[in-house]
């Protein structure tokens, strides 16, 4: 079989696994958008502000719920409602990094029940397979689905080598949770034995570190545009931050709904060459 | 000189570069105790009573404050009260596993804003040195300090190797503000290139996994006792969970004063025949 990426969203969308990857898939087909944004905003206001606003450009939008200053549960509420008016999925970008009876709790427990309202999250593969089991206890009833990260934008990131095979791996013994990674590429055949092929497994790429401009930042964040990383690296979802909404102390919120529009564009030409040319 | 960890404790408060360590390793000598109970129940109430019942027999207590179900910022002025009242500091086992401008806002920002009141809290090295820029340019200004995940108890983990190498020499590189481990063992050696001597640094190392008596979980957590992982393999704090308080489910207050005052005495023990044996 051809790898996955080479298909079409709505082929793949018909044949996945995990309940929240067919969200996904049928989600991006319908709004013909792999662009998903990432709202790293500390005030509820700003956060919704530029939801609404990036919401019809979009197949997902990324969260921190827990930079927000001012968090109330009704704030989920309000994310959750956006998400019905605007057809959007939920990805709260938690990095889960603990072993298994801590993620559960962390998971299901606390201030943000993050199970009851994401989609979608994501783990850490350092803690080993416990994570996973972890997670899986509570996610995979809820119809939840799990992307590990096997890469990382930043740099000196430790993950790579035999730390992104071995997450590799650990994604193909768990094809029914773990729905995808976030990575810079695709990983059919990272981590494969000499003596083993690549498998049917159809695992969604989410790539973050998109920008059409910037180089980079202070931090050691680094980027590159949505046509390398759909068409050359065979990614699935573009993952854009302040690339689409810039500073939150100048919030131009047209200004956000234009960005949000070229990069749905952009991201969704790559894709349409990817899949043409085959 | 004599790798840090057979030098006294109240030697090393003497000599620390990082605030946090020193108040630490003078808490350590004043109440005798290299014990550290990590407090990982999800209500409020059992929370806190478990802290009061342990205070006295501790020297930190460790927190995942984000499990807990009915957490107020009222809970935080009752901890910092229970830490006044039994004399212990306090971390927040967040286990930060970001780039450095998202760490940064988790740190300081959203509901639990942990850097105004957790003396040290960990990360995981995989996003590379900006996860320790980030944290530090929130925690340095207040005197934090930042323990680095170098390994990990759990089956599988794969902070090993090469990972575990350059996690020593990112603590290496920050001195100031990265204060130690969690590890299984000494760093001191770990990681140097083949011309490169283990230098003055005094990296505490806390070590997870400790009990007296089980062997594992069922989510694959394992365990030593604290005799091994003081003496034989030179650790500096142990932390103790289940070990101390049992089930949530059935707490029984008076069991884990003694459980505590038990771990308590294995861990001084071990080290008084550790520093006497120089």
């Amino acid at each position: 079989m051809s790898s996955p990426h080479l298909r079409t969203y709505a082929y793949r969308a018909q044949n996945h696994p995990n309940a929240a990857a067919r969200l996904l898939l049928e989600t991006v087909v319908r709004k013909k958008s792999n662009l998903s944004v990432s709202v790293d905003v500390t005030s509820a206001d700003d956060f919704l502000a530029i939801i609404d606003a990036v919401g019809p450009y979009v197949c997902l939008i990324k969260t921190h719920i827990d930079i927000i200053e001012d968090f109330t549960p009704g704030l989920i509420q309000k994310l959750q409602a956006l998400s019905q008016k605007h057809d959007f999925l939920i990805f709260e970008d938690r990095k889960f990094a603990d072993i298994g009876n801590t993620v559960a709790l962390q998971y299901s427990s606390g201030v943000y029940k993050i199970a009851s309202w994401a989609h979608i999250t994501n783990a850490h593969t350092v803690p080993g397979p416990s994570i996973i089991t972890g997670l899986a206890s509570v996610g995979l009833p809820l119809g939840r689905g799990l992307l590990l990260l096997a890469e990382m934008s930043s740099n000196g990131s430790l993950a790579t080598g035999s730390y992104t095979e071995e997450a590799a791996r650990m994604a193909r013994a768990n094809p029914n949770f773990v729905m995808g990674f976030i990575a810079q590429r695709r990983m059919e055949t990272v981590g494969l034995t000499t003596c083993e092929t690549a498998g049917e497994d159809d695992f969604l790429v989410l790539a973050p570190g998109v920008g059409l401009e910037s180089k980079g930042d202070a931090m050691g964040q680094q980027y590159r545009t949505p046509r390398e990383v759909i068409l050359k690296s065979g990614c699935d979802i573009i993952i854009v931050g302040r690339g689409v909404y810039g500073s939150p102390k100048n919030l131009d919120i047209q200004e956000v709904r234009n960005q949000a529009g070229r990069y749905r564009t952009a991201g969704w030409e790559a894709y349409e060459e990817r899949v043409l040319s085959q």
